[in-house]
């Protein structure tokens, strides 16, 4: 097995700094592993103590043998000692529990790198430090400290005690513990079964990212909450396991990246890259630890029943939860489905006369006189095969009105999701019943169509990444010419713009000139008027330098030559056939945490203010570059207006691809920025670029 | 008082069609009224059966005589009698509950239309048809078949067998009867307290609006379901009662507002007006049912602590909350708290070395071994001038360790919202001590700062009405000139550009002529180039019907003139100086159903692309103008740029007040157009206008 599976399967687990005195974590860790019904071998290591919660306790890993999880609980001071211990003893993965490392300052950021240096040389995995543990719900192997194992009812009591460590196949992990195992107690309340959940603390080592890749092959769906995503590879593993994930990650706002730095330590990418990658892997994004909760639980029980599109059938019993409904369909860019006439008719045969046999079909609180109502409702929309995904809706129902409901529901084979705005109370069998019909539920109709939008969208825009490769293989590269230097000091706009043409990527026909009589022929060559620009090496902004002049004839050629070359740093003046009319854009390549990533969205002088951009990582599909382009608010004026003909989106296209296929070949650290591209029904053109180099 | 106050305060209520059948809904509501408490005389009507559930029944309201309150659950073809017995018998209200009545068509909109005009020649107000009635909560009056109140738990039973009808100090009401009554269930699970639930169904007479106007008296806060808001009046007198109001309006997408429709037959205003309109009277906006409770339970809660400002402060025992809470914090746009040097520094005395002194101020869970932790660094957060609110997170903790947040945090004066991300049974008396200390709590950091958002955005931006009347009325409104004639076949542009430069809004100088002598003559005049404009009244798309011409010298209008005069309908051209430059926005003045509508936003051609405009009520303040710019993101470009100017924000405001004030006596259903506004640093100039009449 993967040495990460010891964080949930381990046949032994070592408590280091288990303690006699009751309540502290170090006896608290001892009893949950006790409490759960683990069947492996508990070690505790104390100092002195021969015997601890009625289990023999050794003086270290070493002298117990055979462990193959450790939870280190030590005082900061004494930590290293342990790892040592745990590393020399054969042990797979420590958790290192205590606090005071990264997350304190350099000192004990290196104290840290200390523990992670020490673990690799044992050929140990190490998680943590500054984490609460981990927990298997199948075995009962709870290596944690979180009070919620002291809340939790153990098996042997009894299911109806409150929830207990509930089995099932979602795998969660966690950078934070404390927010982790909250969210891990409002899983079970809801009724939601884990494989495991693994807190990540600092990450020195181990990333949530990881433990996720490594819980997929035993589990249906993967729930994460990050405070930093920096590791490209290891997100690259986990999308390729295929398994739908849902990650929270936090440090979305500046102020918030900064705070989860200080928290962790950790490298902040910017959050448009961590945007536009995780959808680009088929990953779902959510906002909050509702709607991870809502998303996770969706993936995993309706894995067997993938949406075949985007269309959403509303069935309700209530008008108003059919109009909300049918409001979030359209806020997440869903589909409300068109039934079939021969539904309608049907429906129209079956329902009340104040109901509604169109989508959203209100079946009326009628359900209440005629339990069969619903069932027959529901599956002549069902059998609609305009019809890819049913969302049903009920209110104040209760008691058997409600058994009935889901009876008619669990009949369906199309994915179903519920709303049942309703308290528990009124209905206290219903979640569970959905649940174990595998009905995923919810208490408003926008959250279970936003947990629809999800399940949607992962069918879409998951292409298996196999797939992906091939895509991106099968499109011949162009030439790929050698790049300009690309120093600052070296930038220069004309062997940027010759590297493009070279490459072909379409550049406005234009030369760098010399003298002004150069100059006044190179306007009569390229045509009236023309554009003069100042060739200043790293220059980033020749515009507001008063180095860009428009409307340049022969007869002013001259004299405007000699303007730009008395700039200061000046070495040479490009005059270009000038451009108008188009919409101008941006397409850029810069290094992230993640890789080189390729922004594209709104140009021109409105960049900044606009801030409409889109994000992917290198390398890119066509698929990604037009959906990346779909998410902007710019794409729409590339399309037809009032009989003007729209863009050619196409011609866009193929050029951020041809500048991705270079881009790739650049050297580490690069940045390449193409602003204005004017994109107009003839074609797209860069007016301008800069290639600048990192340090 | 006033009449709807019977539907909670009645003090003698007819069930009219009850029912000697156990279970029927005319059963369900005579026993409702005596399952609560009510101690007013409850009259069952029933054609021949004398007694009904133990009390004596009557044949008619007649024949009862004393009665206030009546429900109506008789079947369709019954009701009208039933309203006319209830009109005669002196009745205050009459909830009809029955449906088949405007939500069915033209036949049952017209049988619905004679119950209103029945109800009002006996003076009786008439609550429906097609709703589930209503309940006061401190009189236990429960004049309703909802099933939820065969849930409830009566209060003799005792407050520990489940929710009951906690009475409290919010009104609410709802066009949805299954989804108000779900919305109330969810609310009363919360353990928020309700003075009154209406349902109001089809609105015929009473809505929902109204039926708030009516609770707010005596209510701390108010919560509305809306499928439609049509009514200007009610709103203005809702708004008029300064009661924190949040509404949330079904039908935002027109595939909603179709549905909605459809339900109860009700007009749509178009999103955006009610968006402008709720913002501009005050009134807290929310999507989902979720976000009505948690930001009406904070205003409820929060009643007597009035932030003073945007500045949040969040103190959490988990770094990962803090994080969550700093992201929305910056989401919804409000500030993190910068706290002074000495709270930073008392902070740092007070907390461990690895937790955070600095907003997010994390206490870690240190707050587990020490019980005092959290009440000091409460206390030293609280007592700094430069926080507002205070948003504090915990997650797993159990037991007394929540005992001593919530004792530390009864202490706090300022508002105090809570997230405490952690299952109910970890912590089973939090929430009510809580609730019990006046402070709102709530699972994610990202609800309680959206909650804490509402609060801030009600503080600041609802002025009291009478004030804003005063604003409004302080401005001089100028010149107010007669408006040209405004019908489609007399719509011409120079027309409107004269009525508007008379009223002092600035437009291009320029002219019609009717010659191209004087075309030419006028070129020069004005400067070259010009732009030359065909007079066709009536014509909407000049551009798009080769009318407008730029770029005109002296030489070339000749030619450019005869080009124009020659197109169909052609009345005569107008020629105008050529502006350039600057930012190109609308101002729009259209009629909707809350009255004339006032929208700004990006013009000129992307206008319909962009779909980036905020919408206003007319009449305007200058507070109304600006804040509606800001919810743009054209505004952005507004703004000064690497060193280009700013362009003339004031003077747009300026002109946007005079074209409002002029608006406001124009015809009722006159559309005002004026797209594009060339906004720059030397002004805000009308480019093209246009005035078009409805029908």
């Amino acid at each position: 097995m993967g040495d990460l599976r010891a964080l949930w399967a381990a046949r032994s687990v070592a408590v280091v700094g288990a303690s006699t005195r009751r309540g502290t974590p170090g006896r608290l860790a001892v009893e949950f592993l006790q409490r759960y019904g683990y069947t492996g071998r508990i070690v505790p290591v104390h100092p002195t103590a021969t015997e601890i919660a009625g289990l023999p306790a050794y003086p270290s890993v070493r002298a117990a043998g055979g462990v193959e999880l450790a939870l280190i609980l030590v005082p900061a001071a004494a930590v290293a000692e342990a790892v040592d211990d745990c590393g020399r003893a054969g042990v797979r993965v420590a958790i290192v529990g205590t606090a005071g490392f990264a997350e304190t300052g350099a000192e004990g950021r290196a104290a840290q790198d200390d523990l992670v240096r020490s673990a690799a040389v044992a050929g140990m995995r190490l998680v943590g430090p500054n984490c609460i543990g981990s927990a298997g719900f199948a075995t009962g192997l709870v290596a944690s400290f979180s009070p919620l194992f002291a809340a939790l009812t153990p098996q042997s009591v009894g299911p109806d005690s409150g929830p207990g460590l509930t089995p099932g196949g979602i795998g969660f992990a966690s950078a934070s513990g404390a927010l982790g195992f909250g969210t891990v107690s409002l899983a079970l309340e809801r009724g939601m079964g884990l494989r495991a959940a693994v807190s990540t603390g600092n990450e020195a080592d181990v990333t949530a990212l990881e433990a996720l890749a490594e819980l997929a092959p035993e589990c249906v769906a993967l729930m994460g909450y990050l405070e930093s995503l920096h590791d490209g590879p290891a997100l690259r593993a986990l999308a390729a396991t295929g398994k739908p994930t849902t990650l929270l990650v936090a440090g979305r706002s500046a102020a918030g990246a900064r705070a989860a730095a200080s928290h962790t330590g950790a490298l902040a990418t910017p959050d448009r890259v961590v945007d536009g990658a995780l959808r680009q892997l088929g990953i779902t994004r959510v906002s909050d630890v509702d709607e991870l909760l809502d998303v996770g639980d969706a993936f995993a029980l309706c894995s067997g029943r993938t949406p075949a599109g985007p269309r959403v059938a509303v069935v309700t019993t209530s008008g108003g939860s059919g109009i909300l409904a049918t409001d979030a369909i359209v806020l997440n860019g869903l589909t409300l489905a068109e039934l079939a006439p021969s539904t309608v008719d049907a429906l129209k045969e079956i329902l009340p006369p104040y109901g509604s046999a169109d989508n959203p079909v209100d079946v009326t609180a009628t359900v209440m006189r005629d339990r069969t109502l619903m069932a027959r409702a529901l599956a002549a929309v069902a059998d609609d095969d305009g019809v890819d995904v049913l969302v049903v809706c009920f209110c104040v129902l209760v008691g058997s009105d409600v058994d009935a409901i889901v009876a008619a529901l669990s009949t369906v084979e199309k994915p179903v999701l519920v709303a049942r705005t309703g308290a528990d109370h009124l209905a206290p069998t219903a979640a569970g019943a959905l649940r174990a019909a595998g009905i995923p539920s919810y208490p408003t109709p926008a959250r279970a169509v936003r947990a629809a939008a999800a399940l949607i969208g992962a069918a879409s825009r998951a292409p298996s990444l196999p797939a992906r490769r091939a895509e991106s293989r099968g499109i011949p590269p162009g030439p790929t010419p050698r790049p300009p230097e690309s120093r600052a000091e070296d930038a220069d706009e004309d062997a940027v713009k010759r590297w493009l043409a070279a490459a072909g990527v379409r550049v406005p026909r234009g030369r760098a000139v010399h003298s002004a009589a150069e100059a006044e022929q190179a306007v009569r060559e390229y045509g009236e008027p023309a554009v003069l620009k100042v060739v200043v090496p790293g220059l980033a902004h020749k515009t507001e330098a008063g180095g860009v002049l428009l409307g340049v004839t022969a007869d002013t050629a001259t004299a405007h030559y000699h303007r730009l070359a008395g700039l200061p740093g000046a070495t040479g003046v490009l005059v270009e056939e000038q451009l108008s009319g188009g919409v101008e854009l941006l397409v850029g390549v810069a290094p992230s945490p993640l890789g080189p990533a390729l922004t594209i969205g709104a140009g021109g002088v409105h960049t900044e203010a606009l801030d409409d951009v889109a994000v992917r990582l290198l390398p890119v599909t066509e698929h990604d570059v037009r959906d990346a382009l779909g998410q902007t608010r710019v794409a729409r004026l590339l399309a037809p207006l009032r009989g003007r003909a729209g863009a050619d989106v196409d011609a866009f296209v193929a050029l951020v691809r041809r500048v991705a296929a270079l881009a790739a070949n650049l050297p580490p650290g690069t940045t390449l920025d193409l602003n204005p591209v004017l994109v107009s029904a003839s074609g797209a053109v860069v007016l301008d670029a800069a290639l600048t180099q990192e340090g």
